[in-house]
């Protein structure tokens, strides 16, 4: 029988709680998961899963290929982003997904977490393999972000990125959505092998500088007065258009 | 010059103030919105805009053709929703806007608020012009699903519903989004005159009784190890391929 932690001063659980502060997210390339959905997405994507946490009344999987520790609620409250927490938690040390970067989504600014979530788990959908995120974006690695993917970031390769230098780079188009001078997608091919879609903030769209270097522009065909589509919508919708045949 | 509202006690502001409560919006049929530009759409779309509350130190427009309160930033803090608010706020009557009830979203059980406004959003940007939304759902009116929909609320017909009947009533083809025995869109044709498109919890789905009176099953490729998409994006996806050529 494995030793309950009831301690919120526990030396482990101090440095578990630092890892719902972005900064030692980065500085230790790990983060939090939470609830079993999200731990079997890691598990069946071969991600390294560093540490299972287990709250003492927990009814469900307790058994794991990785280390596991037995917290007590309260404990396990102080861990969880949640009001309810699922009583199951873990540790990742994220493993990009080996990609080829042919079909690129680009994320320039997005600060919602729920729309950078859930563009993560349409890109996945659609195959779409690698994800490159500016420095300014909403943290990918948040709580709130991890839930929206669904588990979705197991599936490609997340990366920050200077994006300026991604999209000179890349072999193949690139495109960008836009209100003006653009073409509607539905006179856009749809089967090309390398293709880069860049996006950008929920109010201010993709930034100029970033705009001058991608000469083809999408528009997603609206109803008269209205104004814009959400981005992750407009994303999804254009990711689908360019899915693989 | 008018006089300033600066007691939070104030019966009008009490009144106002009980509008962020679900139950009070629904006795009333109104229902509060933040920011100018909530504002200007609910105005170019002919919504009946009870009362303006201006705060006091609000550099923004100020006149509008109905009543204007003007109250302190202490007593706009306990009406706004925002942790910074924007300092101008509206009470709309709703009047939904006339429809033919030809292009429609049913959606049941929606929960997210996010999803719900986004979903209205691009309702009315794909000419889905009356949405029916089930009794067990997040409330429309609320602030969160308000701010999703960008002000296209106005733009359509909301209306809570018995979806069953909806379904059963409806003149034209009824689509539901599913998993199983369900025909790809992209073999579907898109340009019906009449088309309605149920989505369903986030969670669950739509639920089996709604289910069996849609004969027509949808869905969205995606790529293997894939379950699912958002319901906002599997939503969107399906209105923008039945959008009126």
């Amino acid at each position: 029988m494995q030793e309950i932690i009831r301690s919120k001063d526990n030396q482990k659980i101090k440095t578990l709680r630092k890892l719902k502060q972005k900064k030692f997210r980065v500085k230790t390339g790990q983060f939090l998961i939470e609830g079993q959905h999200l731990i079997d997405e890691a598990l069946s994507c071969h991600q390294t899963i560093e540490t299972v946490i287990i709250a003492e009344n927990y009814t469900g999987k307790t058994t794991y290929p990785s280390q596991t520790i037995t917290v007590s609620d309260a404990v396990m409250e102080t861990l969880s982003s949640l009001e309810t927490p699922p009583g199951i938690m873990a540790v990742i040390q994220y493993v990009p997904k080996e990609s080829k970067n042919e079909r690129v989504l680009m994320l320039e600014n997005i600060q919602d977490p729920g729309n950078m979530g859930t563009l993560i788990r349409s890109a996945a959908a659609f195959s779409f393999d690698t994800i490159y995120v500016s420095e300014n974006s909403v943290d990918v690695f948040s709580d709130k972000v991890l839930r929206s993917t669904q588990g979705a970031l197991f599936h490609v390769n997340v990366e920050t990125a200077n994006l300026l230098d991604m999209v000179k780079s890349f072999e193949g188009r690139v495109y960008v959505t836009a209100l003006q001078d653009a073409t509607s997608i539905d006179s856009v091919k749809t089967n090309e092998d390398s293709v880069a879609v860049v996006l950008g903030n929920e109010g201010s769209g993709v930034s100029d500088d970033l705009l001058s270097f991608v000469e083809n522009r999408l528009k997603i065909d609206m109803a008269p007065n209205i104004e814009s589509l959400n981005v992750a919508i407009a994303g999804s919708i254009i990711m689908h258009h360019f899915k693989r045949e």
